[in-house]
């Protein structure tokens, strides 16, 4: 069917609106809602937090009585199950709307397209279709995890503009600047979980966490933002409890060869055993392993070694990129370790999808090409 | 003194037209020339090549008698020296006009302030400094030679997304798409001169020439491509005339640390002995020497060898970095070959100046940081 301007505008405002969530409704999606009545915004909500009302939920408490014979723009199908709240489909049909506009259909199997159908049987029109692209964007881990049961992963890098991510000695503080180092506290803090292997924890005695005080300028108190799972993949079980990371008590997830036993790790840390490859934790497996918990959208942040292992296996989804303006030459450290390619077309191609300035650097982001 | 909105505006168009000279004007600059009566431009010049006319005086036999009283807008000081022609102040002067704006005192000691002193004398109005850092953005080679006695010399380097020029075995047809490469044409055609080494030139078989056939999109025949001088340092006097790039009957100069007599040269090829430093081209007198035969600006395309001696130098003004959404991976050659560095202190500080989509890959310019 086709859409009007009106339509596009009123969809429009409900991105606008679930993208308030991006923080903190994980492992559920964002979500926003606005219903519309005589060309009126009548009622306007969005998902908060798993288990808190939906945002379809908070749109109709707002429109109340209104809501009769309006219209009602959704980012994501209505669900037509009882989870922790009751089925949204259900709520519209009894509010007694008469039309129902969806971004795209929910692929979560306990939904995909039964919410418009308990709709239409109760004799309201449906459409979906309306800015699938830009809804699709507000939920890109919620929609792999359902879509292909792995969790989407961003690769974080930050390097000279000659492609270096340290000194030859390993030095790297600072690459870039302070205004890069905060847009990696929001990318973390969107995250579910952040990645990293053994030797970034040991060798940087890294904590890995959202530092929210870095971040005051958003309208957001302190204590609200949520950590990430801290998620390290340790092949040769080298972590020991004494390090920073378990310091601050939130969630951390070691994935090993073998459970430890012999240290007496905090009540927050949880030792999952994933299959080897060559000595190596399988990192499909693994990312499986986090898919299965719920988790949708990784930040990896990790050294060379992992980056190169997870970019030669095809698993990461999207890479961004910070480049400095600055240049430290051969003796630096590589972005990706990766074996030798013989010939151009082993290259892996991507396709550059977003470059901004940063303060005084540049954030590029590149995925892999559709279709490839 | 303050300048006008329409000022503003005339000299913009001024700049505009002096950029039509950009191909062709070396080693003169690029001038562009707007006469304006009663609000009205009543002629427009630039000039386009070294021995013809300049700007004013297109502008003024344009013009014809209506340049009496009128204002004339240049992007550069009127010259005000006899060379091939006669000088351009002594024509405004002529012509009767009142006013004349520059955007700049020409740096050229012939000038330098003399052309605004003879315009002043005759008793004609004179001012500078409007749109001042866009006139010198037109000539960035000639105001480097002028004021520092040396050519601007731009960095231009091809690499996939983590920084790899190569791969491993060499093979870099092609990193970067056919935009990017096109675009590389535009950078050769506006350079005096490129640089490189033997060794780009023997492994390639480069002949870094202007390939004007991949230029057609731009109005102008390809017989008027002006070919730069190709100039290749080549230490261990290593060349030989059955290379690619001596087929091409256009201006080679080899910078050697002796003169050969035993391979029997083209016509257009020109040997000049350089100083030595520990086995090596002296870079900074290779520079000097490039000068003092007029070449404001050196389009630099070589090897992490002589990129990374160039950069390690301080000899280098631009980077022109494209960058192509792929990845190599640590096995592929690097940018720069330079010493390592032991402290983030050693660090080489630019800044990026413009950020572009060229195609499917991107173009990075970087600057050295004002004032270091």
């Amino acid at each position: 069917m086709s859409f009007t301007q009106a339509d596009q505008a009123y969809m429009a405002r409900a991105i606008e609106l679930a993208q308030q969530g991006r923080f903190t409704t994980t492992p559920n999606p964002n979500v926003g809602c606005v219903i519309v009545k005589n060309g009126e915004i009548v009622g306007e909500g969005f998902h908060l937090r798993a288990g808190e009302p939906h945002a379809e939920v908070h749109a109709l408490r707002q429109a109340q009585a209104r809501a009769r014979g309006a219209t009602a723009y959704v980012t994501l199908e209505p669900c037509s199950h009882y989870g922790r709240t009751p089925p949204c489909a259900k709520g519209l049909i009894e509010a007694g709307v008469s039309k129902v506009i969806a971004a795209m259909v929910d692929p979560n199997p306990e939904v995909a397209g039964r919410g418009l159908a308990m709709l239409n049987e109760a004799g309201i029109e449906t459409a979906f279709g309306l800015l699938e692209q830009q809804a699709r964007a507000l939920n890109k881990g919620f929609l792999k995890r359902m879509e292909q049961g792995r969790p989407y992963v961003i690769c974080k890098l930050a390097a000279s503009l000659d492609g270096k991510t340290a000194l030859g000695n390993g030095e790297s503080k600072w690459i870039t600047g302070p205004a890069a180092r905060r847009d990696v506290q929001l990318g973390r803090a969107q995250s579910c979980a952040i990645l990293t292997g053994a030797d970034t924890v040991l060798v940087d005695d890294a904590r890995l966490n959202v530092r929210a005080e870095e971040l005051t300028d958003i309208e957001r108190p302190v204590e609200q933002w949520r950590q990430p799972v801290r998620v390290i993949i340790d092949s040769q079980n080298r972590l020991h409890p004494e390090l920073a990371l378990f310091k601050i008590p939130s969630p951390v997830v070691i994935l090993r060869s073998d459970l430890d036993n012999q240290h007496n790790w905090p009540h927050f840390v949880e030792q999952i055993k994933v299959n080897t490859r060559a000595g190596r934790i399988d990192l499909q497996a693994a990312l499986n392993t986090l898919a299965e918990r719920n988790i949708n959208q990784i930040w990896l942040e990790a050294g060379a070694t992992l980056s190169g292992a997870m970019h030669q296996q095809g698993l990461i989804d999207e890479y961004l990129i910070y480049l400095a303006p600055k240049i430290i030459g051969t003796d630096g450290r590589d972005l990706f370790n990766s074996a030798a390619l013989s010939s151009m077309s082993q290259i892996t191609e991507l396709q550059f999808t977003e470059v901004t300035s940063i303060g005084t650097d540049i954030r590029i982001t590149a995925h892999k090409q559709q279709g490839k």
